[in-house]
């Protein structure tokens, strides 16, 4: 940690600062320009005591050198994370996994026709909605624990692992009960009572991005559900919210390579809540795997305007189908595979 | 609701959905021009199959003619909402009041006499943190109900009603039995079933704006507490996240006037976290009482360098007290009062 | 156009909106609901009179049905512009083009160099900025029409087109002598007098989005260009402004998809901006390749430690030669071609 | 400015970091913690070595500690800076300063009456458009130099110092022989031939933040009309770009102190295009004079309906005259004055 003194510092003040660093433990490195100090705080967890020097007046401007965050960091675990989700599906390797299914589960016979639809294409997990955040509050919220009985059902039937969101430490329990994977929605990214609960399970959990969060925030985030013992947690960029409003969201791509350099943790990309429109899906799913995404989660649905929620950016079977062909060919042109 | 259809929409599409519309019991309402059509929806609730329609391939845009949500609304309620707090403090009136204190709450001795100073400068409300959302796991997580006692302790020796922060359902009960108001913080904006508890309890609420939140959506988050019955919501602006990196968020005071338009709910603005830099409190504190603030919050702390937590954005004692005064001032200017 | 009337609209208010729709030459057609009142406007050109009805009191809301673009509108040319450059080079068929060079042009070694070195490795076209916008007067500002002739003479030698940007309609004049593809900057977006200059003269021109230019605005700026003539224009995404900071901007690839929607104009992207970091580059050039860019513009600088500009983000010429094979593998994944 | 190495950097390339340092003629300091090397190289302009040290592959960060700019600082000069413009009008001391006007000139008639109004209500320099930044190119663009001819007749016949906005080189120059203030607009923001022709001459300039230009540049492109030797330049904060939608652009009034500590030039706001909405105008010019602003500039209109351009953020000539004078209370609650 480095800090930045105001112009004109006086010793008296210089050493007021020092005095504080050597309290804490830390050693200062002090040095003089013509017109401005800076003091060196270098050490283990220096950063938490960025608030305390920056209250201070005389302090001008403080800069992080180490990361906030340690078990998520490459530096504390150098190769990637793999997670070993259930029935064989290890997520992290060569291989890209299509998450897929519709919004919300509605009902056995969409769920359980669905997932034959995205098995065929060639998905390995399949997802669903049990417990919907919506903005309004009227509007449709799920269909709670018996939803999770119908995509247990469907997985158990279609022989894939299955991934639901929980919004609250109880459905957190649920969801360890019926589902194979835990979806923190991005409405929840800074739920701390949520993430700790999700990190006392065994579970692996999918932990989405916020709409206004900090690619730095995110991996805070990571560490809280790290840092209770579940290790078993990948990332997912859905979007984060822009001035252009031709699309709902703007797909963060750039995401990728920052966390691939920051973190070891796998990394999942949304294109269809990163878009939020049908037809801009595709193209950002192939952008997607070219970019390395570890695995990928969208929304399909045979009758997209019939859906309870986010019909306008589920895709067609027809239309997942077509698109799986075409990511495992840019998927083969990185080196990676889905079929 | 006014559903616009794509160029060259032929008779079967479009009676596709004059049908669909007239299904759900709604009228159409078809005006043709030369290359678009577009068909009016228009009745209670339209605006909640809004999905449903733009998931239409035919479809090329919607727009909500209606608001989605009600009892917040200007159209429900004419008259400006004022809330009872306790100890005679009402807030939508003509007195504007301060809500100050520390960040968090740390100790006896800071609130006591954090209390004493900001009462004898004019303030009315006591605030201060129990359970503190940190972005790091590492960091100070607050003092749980051991606080809420100091801060209930205090109010009562200065006849202060109290505010301190819910961060789930369980904490929503604590505060309830401990302080006067309830504040629901940025981060839980959308943790629906906090809303949910927040609105089945009788305490008023204090509902801040998340950093990414849009002002039809915090309404919405606004409407899932008094849908639960509980009307005394104040809705707070507390800084937006923008690309502006020399404060540490963006104070929205665009929102004061379009909040004002829109809803009879009062509107708090929070300086402090608004800009996140104590030399900047006090000029935005001005600005917001003179966009017709029905309250400030604001932190204060006798000795940030030494604060748990958000010291370097609280107000030295002295400065407050100034403050207090200078807004009054301004207050008066506009029509209404502090001292 | 869809004019909606505030609530409780009188006959009068009403009629007074239709007669300035009738005065115009255009035919109302007016939906009365329960509490709202719409009136359609239907009719070529009718969103240039947006303003003049937005600022009557009774109106509430206006949304426009057709776009305030023409020329620059997929329903003016349903076919892709195909741009021919010169020396038999082609923008917007099924051939990617990669544009490389270094940020500046900085003397005759470097340019050559470079441009032997990008042509080896399979780029087509040479760039290199001679007029050089820089945030601080204090900052190398290029060499100007000297820069001009080094880099006409290197293409020339290696026989290759070259692009270069223009800041005022003097330059363009200067760039229209010496270079093949003019470039008009983020930073002039919305200059209107050099996007006039750009269209009245003959050679292709690539227009980069502004850090803020919303879709829509950048098919407005484009049209300027077009509405003088010229149609020989790209258009180049190039990272937007967000409140991430761990990337210079944020490269917005959700554009394409949309772009490729709107307009028949070819898309180029600009990776080296869009992150500002030179190890993001190379998969965010991937990701655009995958979402169908039609060209890529690169920085690549023998020794950037030692460029006058932009040296973090160009690509060291090793890096580069590598990266067009990679990205001809994920352009042939989508059916197009580098090599 | 502070070069942070990447972690476990070897002293061999510790050293080509502090041989450049030198190289350059500046001394480096180096602090080596258990992880971490630090090298301080501080002096004069050291940033503007900023990219050479950044482009090095050790080099994991780089904190600026010096300001960019030099002669827009508070530190290059201590004391406000008052702008002394013609008839009297001084901008940047006790008196707040209203200009008004209509957003366009459109003909002698509107000018004349407009200008007669707001002197009367309080207003003390005309503003209107000769040359307009329009987004498309179907738009009113502006009578030109007719436009300013009715504009000074006005200035002249009412004894006011006016203001006009000029687009490129020439019109600086048009603009510097009619009127007494000359505007660069937000789209111009690093249009830097305009910045310095507008330094170039010896006419008060009144520059406008661009939609998603920061402070820290704001204050760049101040420095490149300073740098020619103009001193007499006005800063407009007039909205920045942000996810919010409710309002045209989001009025960034956190601005004002941050403008205030960093440099001595006055302040301006523009309440009318930082809304975009009439009914939103007065409350945030009211914010504007709390805040500190030095002027006000705000768009009045006869005929808000009729007006080529902006009509729906022009006050109605009674809303304005009442607004002056709520205005002028509040200045006098924060010790200014307007009237």
């Amino acid at each position: 940690m480095i800090i930045t003194l105001k112009k004109g510092a006086k010793p008296k003040e210089i050493a007021a600062v020092t005095e504080k660093i050597k309290t804490l433990g830390y050693k200062p490195h002090v040095s003089k320009g013509k017109d401005v100090t800076i003091i060196g705080m270098i050490g283990e967890y220096a950063e938490k005591y960025k608030d305390a020097f920056e209250a201070m007046e005389i302090v001008e401007h403080i800069s992080e050198i180490q990361k906030p965050y340690k078990l998520a960091s490459r530096e504390f675990k150098k190769s990637n994370t793999i997670i070993k989700v259930s029935r064989g599906v290890e997520i992290g390797g060569k291989k890209v996994h299509i998450m897929a299914g519709p919004c919300a589960i509605e009902n056995k016979e969409i769920m359980f026709n669905t997932a034959k639809i995205i098995k065929d294409a060639g998905a390995t997990i399949l997802r669903g909605g049990a417990f919907k955040p919506r903005s309004s509050p009227y509007a449709f919220q799920g269909l709670g624990e018996k939803g999770l009985k119908i995509i247990e059902a469907a997985g158990e039937k279609l022989h894939m692992p299955t991934i639901s969101e929980a919004m609250s430490p109880e459905q957190v329990a649920l969801l360890s009960k019926y589902c194979d994977i835990i979806q923190i929605g991005a409405r929840n990214i800074q739920n701390y009572d949520l993430l700790r609960a999700a990190g006392k399970q065994p579970k692996p959990v999918l932990l989405k991005r916020g709409m206004a969060t900090t690619i730095k925030e995110l991996l805070l985030s990571a560490e809280y559900i790290l840092s209770q013992g579940n290790y078993n947690v990948m990332l997912c960029e859905r979007g984060i919210r822009t001035f252009e409003d031709s699309t709902r969201f703007t797909l963060d791509l750039n995401a990728v390579p920052v966390l691939r350099k920051l973190t070891h943790l796998p990394i999942v990309l949304d294109p269809s809540h990163g878009t939020g429109v049908r037809e801009y899906v595709g193209t950002l799913a192939k952008a997607s795997v070219a970019a390395g995404a570890d695995a990928l989660i969208l929304e399909v649905h045979p009758k997209p305007e019939e859906a309870l929620s986010d019909g306008p950016q589920s895709l067609l079977p027809e239309q997942f189908c077509a698109l799986v062909k075409e990511l495992d060919a840019v998927a083969k042109a990185v080196g990676r595979e889905i079929l």
